[in-house]
């Protein structure tokens, strides 16, 4: 274990921090960046643990010593990782959080994949989420109902936005996540697989808790201020809607996704 | 109604914009200021339209003249409101968010009534709910299932802190909320209602689904880092978990209460 600590400070001793380390990192915080380079990043104990032990590929790990010292058996997950210790004051200038944790990674962006509806259970389809913060928390809910598909459309924040990222508290790495135009996703999978149901929440549609729908489906959320595009809603095969039984005129996008997955899979 | 709008200007003309009333304004963003004037700070068109229509009492409203020209309807119903136009350079200078809106209002913050439970609907009870977001989502959640008593521990966070008020979007006007400490309400409360449950979200609890409650009853969320606390614990008289279907380790907590109050309402 010791012998492997070493391994990881010797490898980082012969790269140094520097100020065009901290533009490179720090330019990770936009979109264009990432995507051209394929990275983004994490930060924060908990997660970068996690992560280091998932399917996703870390490519560099900047943290003080100490946490490197005790950090051996999660970075033996991934072998190729570069470990640079860095000081406190060091992580200030490195984070693109308010305030910096003991250590930031920087991932590699899986690469995208074909995108299915999932035959068996939920596939959950988001149509311009533009919070990050709501973002985060639906990943999590998928992870939480075993939905491995999000399809998103083009104009949803990016998942690899680092507000995303910290909100979905590990659950990116267990859900797979596609950008890509809705009309034409929801015209290929209808044809794929007629028989299952295409389901969007809306305001004045059928009463969810009337509906018999069970998995496997397809469930479709819209924006807070938008709501589901309106050239989807021909491609839906069902428009449900959670009762109102108050007076708020909206529900929070994460909360309306979580009530329609935990509906689905309560009928299984 | 040209008239009206008139004399909202004259009187607002009396008034002036100054470096005190930044300063004033601005000091509601803390929380022990808001306390002690008994004041907080809403801002949007939107929001500020639909509370100047509702229960609470609007003091001040400080916007734009456009504003101020096309609002003569909503002002009209808070005769006592003083109305200061303002230019938009000072808009810059009192908001307390990351961009100005054409308007802020200064409400007064309602009364503390004595706090019962709803002894036929739903009584949401939340302890340490730390993030101003969440708690936001929370009181919209409340006002969407017509839970109207919102029961918080001290410690969370204040729903008249403006992160909280903005992510409430009007929902604050119809949930009345009280702080208190929740093992001594919660005690009282049981002697008072022996027959209404008191449910608590806990992780390893009896599963939702097969649980046969319903309403009236007390739905407990503890945080998300550290749960319900444990002195409540034994105060429960169920404790219901939502199934895990995946692999994330916990549900936001906001999405959490949504799918426990929606389950509460549809077996009505």
């Amino acid at each position: 274990m010791r012998h492997k600590t070493n391994h990881y400070i010797a490898v980082a001793l012969r790269s140094m921090f520097s100020k065009n380390q901290v533009k490179r990192i720090k330019a990770l915080a936009r979109k264009k960046v990432r995507q051209e380079s394929g990275q983004f990043v994490v930060e924060g104990h908990k997660l970068v643990t996690e992560l280091l032990q998932s399917e996703l590929r870390v490519l560099e790990v900047w943290a003080l010593p100490e946490w490197i010292e005790n950090a051996s058996l999660p970075l033996a997950h991934q072998p190729e990782v570069k470990v640079f210790p860095v000081k406190p004051n060091e992580m200030e200038r490195l984070t693109l959080l308010n305030s910096p944790s003991p250590v930031l990674a920087i991932l590699a962006i899986p690469e995208p994949q074909k995108a299915d509806i999932n035959p068996r259970g939920l596939t959950l389809v988001l149509d311009r989420i533009n919070d990050p913060g709501n973002l985060g928390t639906l990943i999590r809910i998928a992870d939480w109902f075993g939905v491995q598909q999000l399809v998103c459309s083009s104009d949803t924040v990016d998942a690899y936005n680092p507000k995303v990222v910290q909100a979905t508290m590990g659950s990116l790495a267990r859900v797979y996540l596609i950008y890509t135009d809705l009309v034409s996703w929801l015209h290929t999978s209808k044809a794929q697989f007629p028989e299952i149901p295409i389901c969007g929440a809306v305001m004045n549609g059928e009463n969810l808790y009337q509906s018999e729908l069970k998995a496997p489906a397809v469930v479709v959320m819209g924006s807070e201020s938008h709501g589901i595009d309106s050239n989807l809603l021909p491609l839906l095969s069902h428009q449900l809607t959670i009762p109102v039984y108050g007076g708020a005129e909206s529900l929070n996008v994460a909360a309306a996704a979580a009530i329609m997955c935990a509906e689905f899979r309560r009928r299984r």
